[in-house]
Parts: structure tokens; sequence; C-alpha cells
């Protein structure tokens, strides 16, 4: 198995070819036959075909270890985990995250922290010990420092989440939150219903704002009352509260929710009062998780296999090409799925 | 904030404390001084208060960086991820080995395969590009060739699951399937039900076979008769299915299920024949995932917290002592959570 590579007496060295070899018969730069080994999906395609052409010719055999020592790079990602309770959505990114980083024989490092200043001392510990290549960052926020000491240090990263504040210039994906909203209020609208509520998340959530925004604008352009919204912090205890407040104070007929947590709670208030989820209060939530199916709950889901793909991209690039100074962010759009609580309106 | 630690001119060197004059003024051997600072878990408290007093008095100071160097770990332990679908316990360990390794001072990399045959492959990769220093494996199953491989080249390994032949002797940590199913049928039978099916997995699966024999003995020393099972695959329409005919077929008041899933498949058959879950028919799941909550099932949470800190110990310890011969073995229980799923049988 084991096949030596050491330069111990009687082996013979036969002339090799190198990266510099390669390009001349290619008759391209030697940073290019490196984007090809490296991060073929940055080269043209004919451009790629040549240089393959050249390595095969010359037998050209980038040896990857020796590779890693030259270039210090580990082909390693870091992403912090949350310990502190189970968020399905951050759990499907983390492992489509694994299989995208994988693709592009990226491994992800898991080390977890409590808050934002505990992660960023983790990434001294990690850059120290275990040479991470980039980080792979969750849960940006308003006054989020985290992206900003990255680039002090100097060190690659990408945000699954767009920075909420102009802390960063950095290379981000998100899901665009508020044409998930829009998209579900515009369903209910075509379904009939002209008093939609919203039970969202308390003010100075950027990914809450933006959930709010969606649902508002798309309420102002159907021409309908923009009913008062009703708050809770993102639990289905709460939730069901705010959700009898919202029932009580505005008589909606449909209430489209931040998260399927909220809409839970909302689908719980509705039954508890008797009332038919869907015929007579329709409900929208925003996650698509495990809970939305069981309870048949309309929901918005979010293209995380997407999401972690451009992430590995954008990393990649940044790490295997640090001059590409334009960070790329890529918004994309989530999906509606319609279960039986998205009912038309009653009659 | 960077203190110097090289030999450079100008700079001396006091006289150094050493492992050694740590050990001697300890009055304790050169292992259970690197025990103390790698594995302080594994000393006895008044054996390690009195090396941290002896590592205090000298002002030894163990450098992380040069004690990977010297003893050529790189304190990281290996998972693979499974990106077929979504699996709340296996997501729960995950976040829970990532925390507990971390307490240790290990580090979780992820990395993917398509099956065991991928997973040993990746193991060479992972150890000759990462220096891994343990695996931890999920997902035993009968003819598993896994561990066998990893005992072959040596390198330690710990198993969330019993291996389910005799092909393996490596720690292990399971959660006692046949215990939980045995609570559940009790607690029906104190419920006052007679007729209690149970709906699993198709023959084949060591923790199906484990989950079906806590039933079907707990059935038999309450002396009731002992209801042929239903089987499906863990799909919740296959469940359904499963569910009908075993009604059909038993005329069950109660049914103990393999996981949450069936019994979300169950749920949906005894709904669909416009009876009541709990009342007509009780319900009891396995995992305890989100879906129990939300859909009032009575089921069988996994301690994954502990199972996950019981892995990352026996694996740093095997990794820290490698001559440590008897490879540990922990079973631990599964809790009943009780919701309206599992009501009194009706009279």
């Amino acid at each position: 198995m084991a096949e030596h590579s050491g330069t111990g007496p009687g082996r013979t060295i036969p002339a090799r070819a190198t990266l510099g070899s390669v390009a001349a018969r290619a008759g391209v730069s030697k940073q290019t036959v490196s984007n090809v080994i490296n991060s073929p999906h940055m080269v043209r395609e004919d451009t790629a075909a040549k240089v393959l052409a050249a390595i095969d010719e010359l037998g050209y055999r980038p040896h990857r270890a020796a590779q890693q020592l030259r270039t210090r790079r580990s082909r390693v990602f870091a992403l912090r985990v949350q310990n502190r309770f189970p968020d399905a959505v951050f759990d499907r990114f983390l492992h489509a995250l694994t299989g995208a980083a994988g693709a592009l024989d990226y491994r992800i490092m898991l080390y977890t922290a409590d808050d934002d200043a505990g992660e960023i001392t983790a990434y001294d510990e990690l850059l120290d010990r275990w040479d991470i290549d980039g980080f792979v960052l969750t849960g940006t926020h308003p006054g989020d420092t985290r992206t900003a000491h990255l680039s002090r240090v100097g060190v690659p990263c990408v945000t699954f989440g767009r920075p909420w504040d102009d802390s960063g210039h950095h290379p981000w994906v998100d899901v665009d939150g508020a044409a998930g909203t829009r998209a579900a209020t515009e369903h209910l609208v075509r379904q009939g219903h002209r008093r939609i509520g919203f039970l969202g998340w308390p003010d100075g959530s950027g990914v809450g704002g933006d959930r709010l925004s969606g649902w508002a604008n798309a309420i102002r352009d159907a021409g309908l009352d923009l009913l008062p919204p009703s708050r809770a912090v993102n639990d289905a205890e709460q939730g069901r509260s705010a959700a009898a407040e919202l029932i009580d104070r505005t008589h909606p007929t449909a209430i489209v929710c931040a998260s399927d947590v909220l809409a839970l709670g909302a689908i719980s208030e509705i039954t508890a009062r008797g009332m038919n989820v869907g015929a007579d209060v329709a409900v929208i939530g925003f996650d698509d998780t495990d809970i939305s199916a069981v309870a048949g709950l309309s929901s918005l889901a979010q293209p995380l296999v997407d999401v972690a793909a451009h992430c590995a991209r954008l990393l990649a690039t940044l790490v295997e090409n640090p001059s590409d100074s334009r960070p790329e962010q890529v918004l994309l759009e989530p999906q509606l799925v319609i279960r039986s609580s998205s009912a038309p309106v009653r009659r």
C-alpha cells in the first residue's frame, strides 16, 4: 500500500515535471496551473482542458501533503456549534456544508463558544493550534464584531447571514426572508384573505425585521389594512400568548409567522379556541422544519444545500486567491411549501 | 499579546522544570504527571492535588504546541455525517459530542462517506492528511467491518452503538433500547392496557431487534397475549400502512413503536379512522424528537449528552493510554417522557 517517496540511497529521481514546465507547455501562468489543481471551478473550461492535457503529458503529480506544507494550508474550515437548543436549520446547514466543503477537498472542524466574545477568543486558538484556513460564521446580527476581528487578523471568512449593519465587507450568503414572507402573504391574498396578521420576533433582530418587512410591503401593495403585528421570542408558549393577543386585537383570518416555532404557538391557540387551523384562521410558518410536515403547516423552506455550497465556494476562493478583492454576496429565495394550514378563507 | 518563546540572542533561559522534576517533587511517576495534564479525569483527586501543587511550585509550563509535536497528537477526533436525511438523534449527539470533546481539549472534524466501504477509505486519508487521533463511529450493525479495520491499523475508536455481533473489542456507548420499550410497555400495563402491540422495523437491524425484545419480554412478564408485531422501514407513510395492518389484525388498545417516525404513522392511521389517539389507542414512540412534543406523543428520550460525554472520555483515554487494554462499555437507560398519547385505557 505505502509508496515510499523518500530520497534515500538507491532511489533514482526521474526528471520531474514542475508547475513551471506544465505552465510553459500549456501556455498559461503558473498561477493558472495552480488554480486548475486547487480551485478548478475558477478556471475557464477550455483553459482547464489545456492545463490538464499538459499535466497528463508531462506526468506532473502535485503531491498533496507536500502541497499542504508548501502552501501552509490545512484545508480545514472551522464552524461554531451552539449547544443551547436544537436548531433544525443550523443542523441541515452543517450537514450540507460538510458535503459541499468535502467536494472542494476541505473538512469542517467544529468548536463551541458561549457567545461572540468566546468565539473571537476561539479563533486565535484554532488558528494557532490547527492552522485553520477559514471560518464559516452563522448568526450575524447588528453590532456583530466577529467579521471585523477576522478582517483585522487577515483570516478569510464567509457568513451564512448578511451583515445587518456596515460592519463587514466579506463574502456572505443569505436567504431572502422578506421575499419569503411576501410570497406567503401573496399566497394568502390569492386564497381570499383580507385580514392577514404577522407574528414576529421582538425588535432588534435583523432576520426578524427582514421577515416582517416582506409581509408589510405585500400588505401595502395589495391595498389591505396593515394590522399591528404581535411579537414574541422564539418559543411555542410565548408564541401562543402573542397569537392570542393578535387574534383578540386584530381578528385576522390568516397569520404569517417569523418561524415554525411561533406558528406552532399560533396553532395551539387557534385549536384551543375550538377553531380550525386553515379553515378558520390560516397559518404560515418559516423554515419548513420537521414540525411543519407533522402539523400540516405551510412554511417557507430555506435552500440550505445551495446556501452551504455557496459558502464553501466563496470561502475556498478567498483562501486560494486572497487577492480577489471583490467579496461576492449571494441572496437566495426560500420556497413556499403549501400544506393544509393555509386553506382558502371561509366564505 | 505575543509572548516570544524563541531562543534568540539576548534571551536567558531559566533552569526549567521538567516532567521528571515535577514527578520527583510530587512523588509520582512521569506518566501520572502526564495524566494530570492530559486526562485529569483519570487521576485520583488527592494524587492530582499533589501533582498540581508541584507544577505550581516549580513553575512547570507544558507548552501545548510543543506537547503536540512531541506526542504527535492532533487532538482531533473525526466523525462521519450522513447527508441522506435529517436525523434528530444524530444531530443532538453531534452537538453534545463537540461540547464533550472540547471539554477534554479535542476538536471534532466532520467528513462524509456514502457507505461503510467509503468510510473505511476515508479513515486512511484522514489519518494521512490530518493525523486524526481517533474516530467516533455511529450506526453499528451486524456484519460491521469498520471497527475491525481500525483495530488492524491500530487507530483508536469508540462507537455510539454496541457491536451487534462478535466483530469488535472496542469501547462503546449505547442506549438500552430494550429497557426503554420495557418501561413503555410496563407504563401501558399500569394504565390498564391488556392488548399492547408493537410497530417495529424489518428484521436484521440490531437496534430494532433490541427494541422489540424489551416489549416482548415485558408482555410475557405481565402474562399478556404476545400480539404478532407489524414492521415497516422508518418512514411515516410506511409506518401508517403497517399500523393499519396491526390494528386490523390484532385490535390493540396501545402500540409501542420503535421510533417517533413510526409512531407518527400510527397516529395518522388512528386519527384517519376517526379514533382518538390516547383515549382509543395509546401510542408510545422512541427518541423524543421535536415531533413528539408537537404531536403530544409519549416517547423515550435517549440521554445523548451522557452518551457523548462517555464517548469523548473513552476515546481520549484510549488515545492517551493506548496500553489500557480493557475496553470499557457503557449502556445507558432512556427515559420515558409521558404525554397525552399514552392515556389510561378506555373502560
